[in-house]
């Protein structure tokens, strides 16, 4: 661990990259885009795909295995999808090595193959093209199918978690009798990505459908979740499609109704990414570095001895260990740092930089009067609790933490959201405040399109929740029926 | 479902094949030799997923994630290993795909990688590389990494588990300060292969070390566990291998000693992959089906209903549900099948066919009786069990199948190890009575090589556990110490 992190105001930017890195989240690979997640940022990435496993599983969803490659002609089949991801991808063109005379080894041009595979930039494309095998009845719906997978979009302009070539995600691709299972299978997923931004990320968000031109490409209806980043530019969090029968059209799946008659089968797809690393991180840590919420800390308690010499260690061990193991017993996650070869300041640094919900340090003059310092890292407030009370006083702060968290997230989002009825106050307002901003649009792409070039915001989604309002676009005094949440966005 | 499976003795390769596609396993892609893992499949995987990682954990390991492309001149920097898997397998020469005048695709010539990209076929090129920026001095050792992940070795035969171009496995890739260690960090892992083998998949297998001509591209030792599948054929199930400094001086990554001196730094690598699955299905099944253990069942036991109306089977529902309830709260999986569009007999077939471990039929007559039909899947018995003593009797009756299901792999095997002293009988056994067999062998690989393309017999291990033994080579006469291990294989 080096010297601290650039503050957050002097340049947010830089603030997330040196924390990324310094907190040993993930750092850049010798390819190109491509980032190595490392143990701790790993371990959070675990915790968030527990619980939405847990979750699609409570929904009555069961995970698969489909290829990572993709035939190019697939991309051909679905006329819009094409379009929106078969751009930017990895395309493998041969299929073996060999070595030459200089002993280097090279492409074997006798080895190229016939089609060129695309490494999976999303797989709705390989999935409906199997699931056309199994489908044939009504009986075989609805395919609730979910598969946690890495994806390949070869990006230009990469950042660590936000944007980058190979990234980790889950994708769910189910397929339904009817227009209204999928809709309601669409919704469904939406709405359990909020409840874990929220209630696990402790990321407040706003759902909501996007604009005809920010849409899915192949999708009917996209519905997304949107968070607040602390810079006041949102960042899309999770998004889950109502495909239509698009992809049953293009590849030909079809089934047999109860009334024997073939229709063409409905579908949605829906997704979140280690993308989401990013959005956690931007949410709620400051100048010191990470801010986790404990449902998410790899380890929500660490021990921090003060001692100087092996009795001393010894005798704290002996009184720790017990709180240790009955903090355990309640499922909670604890470290205890016996390291040697650094000082306890250095590791409060370091815990503090990691993200570690709950620090206490134990010296040998606490453990005559009883006491140990509890630091909790959302605050940095510290209390001498007594040893007796410790283990009940740490998970009750847990609890606390978690929605103290999420309250000040949401309090942040709700300081940096205005409603704005005109252009000019929408520039003005994204120049100096910059947040969400509730205003009447025309409902056409190009206004939407010249909002974007004039002032690089753009419509982030229609929010479900928003009031019928009767309004005039506050560009073209167009009529509107509603606001529309805007902002400059990751 | 159709009709059931061609017989083992039959067409033993056949009746695997039909298997894993007929019980819902996996299925062969658009794309040649990658599989679809599907849903029913997949779980069991997940079990064996979830059971191995926490197996990692409890030795100290973390999980990490590191880049699916390597670039092509890595390869180039351990010598032996370039030659052991830079060869077949998928290279990524472009990053763009284009739209032609008459709508097609193509891959975009102007969008070519300066240095291609090779998918991974296994990672211990690309990890140390990024292990170098990690190790500095001792305090940084030891590194205990785990991987998930694809990869892909563009094999030209490929039977589904067994041997796919892409298949999912996990890679351990540990680093440390002394090759003592390494060393035992490597037989570490072998023997928690073993126990995950014997413990959960009731799999036995033998453990031992492969001959120089077997052994992992780029290491000193190889250790293997072996296991031996119903038509006398060896399936090599897990591989741990002792690196030595072959990895850190091929990528520079030296530290420095306690004692400031600058060394090379000793590894190991060791891995599992979908292969398992095959194995497990080899090890267990028949002419019916799956048969699973227990510990690896998506769903151990599933309720029948027989009823002919509405009102039977809520009867039914109304004495099963507190029986399930209580079932899940010891922490068995259960299903309950209400279909009304398929009668029992072929439920019966199908979860048979499936390998669910035990079923329980019920019918309205059971209900009179209090008396349920209890059928486990290994030996197909019957018993009717009192409704007061299911629970109990279920819970106890899982126990008991794990136990049998390893024990009748293990008479197995034993039936079909033969120790054998001359080639001749060494040839006779391999066409009459194929399994292990235990023969000397001159050390050299020349008679090994011999011995392979005479008989097809490789040496499968040089088991840990074999006693020393003054012996001649079967082949040339010369002296032998040892037995070693010889089998067909997979």
């Amino acid at each position: 661990m080096s010297k601290g992190l650039i503050k957050r105001s002097e340049n947010y930017s830089q603030w997330y990259n040196e924390l990324v890195v310094k907190a040993d989240l993930a750092e850049n690979s010798a390819v190109r885009g491509c980032m190595v997640i490392k143990p701790y940022g790993y371990a959070i990435w675990e915790k968030m795909q527990a619980q939405l496993d847990k979750m699609f599983k409570d929904t009555g969803h069961m995970n698969a295995y489909f290829p990572l490659f993709i035939p190019k002609s697939f991309f051909n089949k679905e006329a819009s999808h094409v379009d929106g991801f078969a751009k930017e991808c990895a395309v493998v063109t041969h299929y073996r090595l060999r070595t030459t005379e200089n002993n280097e080894i090279e492409v074997d041009p006798n080895a190229k193959l016939e089609e060129e595979l695309i490494v999976r930039p999303t797989s709705e494309t390989i999935i409906w093209n199997t699931y056309k095998n199994w489908i044939q009845s009504y009986r075989d719906l609805p395919i609730l199918v979910n598969q946690w997978a890495n994806v390949v979009r070869w990006e230009m302009r990469t950042r660590l978690f936000l944007r980058t070539a190979e990234f980790l995600w889950q994708e769910g691709h189910t397929a339904h009798a009817t227009k209204e299972e999928a809709i309601e299978e669409t919704k469904q997923m939406i709405n359990v990505y909020a409840e874990f931004a929220e209630n696990w990320m402790a990321m407040p968000v706003k759902i909501g459908t996007k604009t005809d031109s920010e849409r899915f490409a192949g999708a009917v209806d996209t519905y997304t979740i949107e968070a607040l980043m602390q810079d006041g530019k949102a960042l899309q969090s999770g998004t889950s499609h109502f495909l239509g029968q698009n992809f049953a059209k293009a590849f030909d799946v079809k089934f047999l109704t109860k009334e024997n008659k073939e229709e063409y089968v409905w579908a949605s797809s829906w997704g979140v990414s280690t993308r989401l690393m990013g959005a956690l991180i931007m949410s709620h840590s400051d100048d010191l570095g990470l801010v986790l919420p404990p449902k998410l800390a790899p380890f929500q308690v660490v021990f921090v001895p003060i001692f100087k010499n092996d009795d001393q260690l010894n005798a704290i061990s002996e009184r720790i260990d017990p709180i240790i193991k009955a903090l355990k017993s309640r499922g909670i996650t604890v470290q205890f740092d016996k390291r040697d070869s650094q000082r306890p300041g250095f590791k409060f640094a370091e815990y503090e930089l990691k993200g570690y919900p709950v620090r206490v340090a134990v010296g040998p003059r606490d453990l005559e009067s009883g006491q140990y310092e509890v630091a909790r890292r959302d605050t940095l407030e510290k209390s001498f609790v007594a040893e007796s009370e410790i283990v009940e006083y740490i998970e009750n702060l847990l609890g606390e933490m978690q929605t103290a968290i999420f309250n000040k997230a949401k309090i942040r989002r709700e300081e940096t959201t205005s409603k704005v009825d005109t252009y000019d106050e929408f520039k003005k307002i994204l120049e100096e405040k910059p947040g969400f901003i509730l205003a009447h649009w025309d409902g056409t792409a190009e206004t939407e399109e010249r909002i974007k070039n004039e002032t690089k915001a753009t419509i982030r989604c229609i929010p479900i929740d928003s009031e019928k309002e009767e309004g005039k676009c506050m560009v073209t005094g167009k009529p509107s029926k509603r606001r529309v949440i805007f902002a400059k966005a990751y």
